[in-house]
């Protein structure tokens, strides 16, 4: 089985002013053909440092991923230290430089020497170009080792591995399948230790070549089912058949399989049920409407939402009567069902969504503290109002309690199926 | 100068499944304790790599963290291979477990053998406490290297390391101390080439222990003024001072400096002026509301916000004319700048930021591609109106168009200071 590395290159990652997205989305990738990834590093941006972790990498793995350090800015070495590895000479890259050029005369800005040096690659490289920035991808070969060179800014290393380095990294590891496979069952509302104690008689019962691992974050958590063969077919088949099992055993709580998300499944279930859906957020300040319009195609389901943060639009708006904010407070079941039900009147929606709480880090008290949140979802038939407490970080708040909102209006959903 | 590594320890993270954020912000804490991270690296969640890594880090460095391994899931290793290397015996930390018994209760959730289980660590180990979790950290120590083990989950590691961690790593350091030290100006607005061109001089007269780093990212670009000297007062004096150079020289594109944002610089203007804000969203989909509530006081400023989705509602809740809509369609400079006009006159706030666009991946034509957005903002004096056109990417766009419309409104309030 083809084993890889990855290296991230940047010192704003060891000093931790940016978070290294690029290896989880490459790790994904080089899984999905076969590839296992056995290491990641971070290194800092100096000659010496790459040049050393890039000799190590390659000396030990067939297959060499490195991301950052191919910028415009003088901050970047990786091109340099390259050329010393794979011999050749620094050259402009034509094609590279007339897009480049057109790039930046479409955005009737000027080509600076900083530009056009994006386009000097090492004559040994071949180039993955890069249609969405202006540092080139670079492939190098040698006796049976791939090493890729990726720019750092994520949508463009993604877009050069979509379009020609994954296709390469295929044709290079094809003699030595050996596959990995996923199986994922995302579940909500159930806590970790009360899933892994339902759970322990399945995990026991596994094959030795198939693992289960929890993975729990504010938007659920999710259970991976993870196998190894060179037997593609019978791997898939058994991946397949216990996730099944796994999603009858965790029963309501389990919403999906595969890389679906809460927004995505409640999309779906809308789509197909031909109904539509607004929101009325208060502590969630717009984030439910976030989640559900990151998705392409949302408007067929979504008509809109009201972020009714002050208690004069709550009313102008939504029509929630002054009385139930006098007598309960903005955070009470009163005041939510009475958003979600002036949503729906307001914007015409099959179902709405409502949100009131108080997401911290201040605004609580004995009697409401932080981290209490109510939602309420109404549809023509009924009205339901859930009652949460979450913790004291308002930004794990917000996320939970966003999700938690989907996950209601998803059980409800479920029932008209 | 106090050496560390970071090690993260799960296969979720090799496999891609999930990004890990928790060595970005353990760097940032170290460098502010004057501790250098010369090393992250993500390891497999088995007892042979856990315990090959540690060893090899503990041989290289004084300080070590680990994150992971510790959950109460069967796919958690790392306490066996810490009672390896440190020795000790493996027992229940008494106030660990009543801490554990009070959550379960207080949830009003039966305690299981794996929640017990929990409270077991090596004796070898100093416990720190998680207020926020089950899983306590543990801190080793011996001749003179520090180790602390930490949970993976993001908040519960913070948390720990915040009321405990911290401490103890500063009081490891006191005697070896070298500093390092960041100041960061944030810019918007401007394209890494020109801002690089630009500022080639100031980059030629740094002195050599100051370097500067650009860090793109949809919310702007990111200029890094970093240094390293045993003399803390005048180090900072210089970045201070080399700081203000880089924001004169910038001028209108950067919009602050340190830790903020471009939403937290929009609120501490509003804040300042005294003025409220109300948002109306097409093609963000609440984004921009999402962004400003994000934020703990958000409510001072922020009034609410609509989410004009579909064309109904641009009209019922905005005002927007239907001769607009048909005429230019929603994606024009008439009818955003009827969104913003329309937001100020329903919520009654003193500004009102309006998105209208083609966030893609479908929906564009030629005279209208994806990527094409319109921006207003209006004030009782005026109404601006942005075009821009971004690329492809349907969360870029949205993201970009976020902040941009943030950024029109920073514009506009500046001009009232």
């Amino acid at each position: 089985m083809t084993s890889a590395e990855i290296i991230t290159i940047g010192d704003e990652i060891l000093i931790g002013q940016i978070v290294d997205t690029n290896s989880a989305w490459l790790a994904q990738r080089l899984g999905e053909l076969g590839i296992r990834v056995t290491r990641m590093e971070s290194i800092a941006d100096t000659p010496d440092q790459i040049h050393a972790a890039l000799r190590a990498a390659l000396s030990r793995v067939p297959v060499v991923l490195t991301t950052g350090g191919l910028g415009p800015t003088s901050d970047d070495r990786t091109k340099h230290v390259l050329l010393q590895l794979f011999g050749g000479r620094m050259e402009a890259h034509l094609p590279t430089l007339e897009h480049v050029r057109t790039m930046f005369a479409q955005r009737g800005q000027p080509l600076t020497e900083s530009n056009r040096s994006q386009a000097d690659v090492p004559s040994s490289c071949r180039v993955l170009p890069n249609a969405s920035g202006t540092a080139p991808g670079m492939l190098f070969e040698r006796q049976g080792t791939i090493l890729i060179a990726l720019p750092g800014v994520p949508f463009e290393m993604r877009h050069i591995m979509e379009t020609s380095g994954l296709e390469a990294l295929a044709q290079h590891v094809r003699a030595d399948a050996y596959y990995i496979r996923h199986e994922v069952v995302h579940t909500y509302g159930i806590a970790e230790s009360h899933l892994s104690d339902s759970l322990r008689t399945f995990e026991q019962q596994l094959p030795p070549h198939i693992g289960l691992a929890y993975l729990p974050s504010p938007s659920g958590i999710r259970l991976r089912l993870s196998g190894s063969s060179p037997e593609l077919e019978n791997l898939e088949q058994q991946l397949h058949h216990l996730a099944d099992e796994l999603q009858r055993r965790v029963g309501p709580y389990a919403f999906g399989r595969g890389d679906t998300t809460l927004p995505r499944e409640v999309a779906r279930l809308l789509d197909a049920q031909g109904c539509t859906l607004c929101t009325a957020e208060s502590c969630t300040g717009g984030r439910v409407a976030t989640l559900l319009t990151a998705q392409p195609g949302a408007s067929a389901h979504f008509v809109g939402g009201v972020v009714a943060y002050s208690n004069a639009l709550k009313r102008s708006l939504l029509g929630v009567e002054a009385s139930a904010l006098d007598e309960h407070g903005a955070v009470s079941p009163e005041v939510v069902q009475q958003m979600a039900l002036g949503a729906r009147r307001a914007m015409g929606a099959h179902y709405a969504v409502a949100t009131s709480g108080i997401a911290g880090p201040g605004g609580g008290n004995p009697a409401k503290p932080v981290g209490l949140v109510y939602i309420a979802v109404a549809s023509d038939k009924q009205v339901v109002v859930d009652r949460l407490q979450f913790g004291n970080l308002r930004d794990v708040n917000i996320e939970r309690a966003a999700h938690s909102a989907l996950n209601t209006l998803r059980l409800m959903l479920l029932e008209n199926e």
